[in-house]
């Protein structure tokens, strides 16, 4: 096995995508925090009145998948031309899954940028409830789909 | 339960630390992944002659440290005065640990300094090891210890 | 008059202030946004079910204040330790104000973080707006206050 | 009224361009400083002695406009094929204008592009400004011209 | 002669690029460090178990490239298809030389990634050596090679 | 010898400074660009009329230093106090000298600020100049003298 970010003396490089032709391409990527059921709770009813945890955490996601380029060394800058990131909660399980899409017309995938933002948005949950509750854990942080590209679509089976 | 992230009104602000006196601040971090065991195996022989995954992944960690005011919308900016991002790795297991220090003489803490250097590194080691590896799953993204301002010492138990 | 970001000889510098000992600074900038009413009424009627534009703008403006070194060519990079920006909406006027608080310890005055926080705030509100109401406009970026430094308090007098 | 920077749920997005084809997009912005007479007299006078408020202001203007991404939440990242900044200089009235002109081929408008470039070409000079003119306002900030795009061309009427 | 970042005033703009058709561009430009030959030795020699010097200097330039646009002010942002730096080292002489290599299907040259990725992996070297070597010193920073666009293929002669 | 920027096992760290005292730090670092004598004389005449090469490459180099922790991997981020681009221009040798100068109370020296500030204005020197002059190089970049901390004093003699 070899890794294509490096060259055959083992440096590494950013790939030479430049004989690529562009293509449509959707990359999904999931996250998922668990916390106390008291600190969901908050975050579900202090929406309004108290302020909108998830809303931040969208923000922050969706800038994170432009910030891409700058935090994953040898990834490509690319032109992003969709961003979203959605939150399933469950209260009583403790337990909120992020799902974040994004879609390029690019000559490579953007699997980067949606982990990234799935990723950010939940560092993003963490930040905001970490002064009560010092536990919570942010898992399952994985490629759900993709689309685009030769090496065609990927479906993940569920765990 | 209420954020302190949220002014009275539920408005996002960056709380202000002006009249906290700075102490010393440390945070370990922790973050782990799961791949395919023969992932595993060609990180670790390859890494002199194929290329080094995880010299890669260390140092955007440290970098995305630097970067998490940029990415954590209500965090301040901190002078980091220590980063350092370790591996241990689980071959057969096809597990890699991942822990992030950060230590600061600072007004606030540096708990999200140390969760973005060991997430940054993990999602670096994936974007090295996807092209193979489509089922590579990061977890356990938490905070390990803190030590240093009003809330004082905190020791994670294991899970 | 001579403006002392350039030194004798005409040439922009960044002004040192290396001497200068850290006091407490305070800057509120403000800024005007005028608008049909209906967009603004929309604005208000949305917050919940349509998107919460002055969340978004908020949070905008917060990670403005954070950007000003990289944006005003001379300014010192410091160490913010509070933002905060708020919205005092008339809509059967069309006009939404802005407030931008900045608060520092520092050698040099948090004007152009409160300035650009409040320009940033008012930015983005006009990107989510822009698609049904052209007309828009940004007036009265102005500071407002600042308390702090050798050059003591200002506090603007009513336009 | 809805904005389609929101989904149908009301959350916030990056709206998806990419099945858009890139046209030429041209906007243009403006900006009006309104300061002492006696500071733009200074600015004028010493450009060429003292120092070069305007052309520091104009290079800042030109970066902001690269900086659109990272500012401008929602905004998408474009690949900015022409930016300039002018400015009309009236000193007996204590005015300067500003216009920033963006041109690029892109699937979205360049308004913000061009809205930013305006202000931060206008905080600049502020900056530079505030030392000996603290009631400096800026205003006037608006978009004057559009071409491209499926909305078609936008000229704003005089004020 | 004249400066095509200027206008028929003198005035700094980003150039008007819209009009050209995008073409594969290739860029390699060149930088040396002269060193003590004892630290050249101790960079080779320590690769494996003291520190790996020149793959944290490789990626320092790959990341480099990525940031041109911050930079260098006049420059567009370019959506860069390959990066890649390289070492020879002979450490008798106490010389390492760069290569950096940057290639891109874009409206205009990429000279001056190249030119950045191998000016800042030379001064990355600088940062990890100067502890015990204060006379290091860079040069023959130039263009090596360039293909692409109108103005054509250019080698360098040897100095 | 051994790297400080490698711990024992040599991977790379952020090295701890947080037990260190903050001293006055002061750094001047050089570059040398050789260009044709007659670039050098457009650059020096055209000033006014034709565009001021030099006035946008010493907000670049500014800058630049700001940009240090960003470019130079392992760098800790640093409160600048003070930052000034220089520049000597011998036209009949077609020889530009640039002197950067950064200041600061810190914990670590700052000749990576200024070497990045020298190096940033010669690129951006350089950027602007080649279109008519492609073999301009940069060289004789180097650390000049460094004040303060527990190495001491440092003056380079002259190459």
């Amino acid at each position: 096995m070899s890794f294509n970010h490096f060259d055959a003396s083992g440096n590494a490089i950013m790939v030479d995508v430049s004989q690529k032709n562009p293509t449509m391409r959707t990359a999904i990527a999931g996250a998922v925090l668990t916390l106390k059921p008291e600190t969901v709770h908050a975050i579900v009813e202090g929406k309004v009145a108290k302020g909108d945890v998830l809303g931040v955490a969208r923000l922050a996601g969706i800038a994170g998948a432009k910030r891409t380029p700058d935090l994953i060394p040898l990834s490509h800058p690319l032109a992003l031309h969709h961003v979203a990131v959605d939150f399933q909660v469950d209260a009583s399980q403790g337990r909120i899954e992020i799902r974040a899409t994004v879609r390029a017309f690019e000559r490579t995938g953007v699997e980067m940028e949606a982990m990234t933002a799935a990723t950010v948005a939940a560092l993003t949950v963490y930040d905001m409830c970490k002064g009560s509750d010092k536990g919570i854990v942010i898992s399952d942080i994985a490629l759900i789909f993709k689309e685009g590209g030769k090496s065609g679509t990927f479906q993940r089976t569920a765990p």
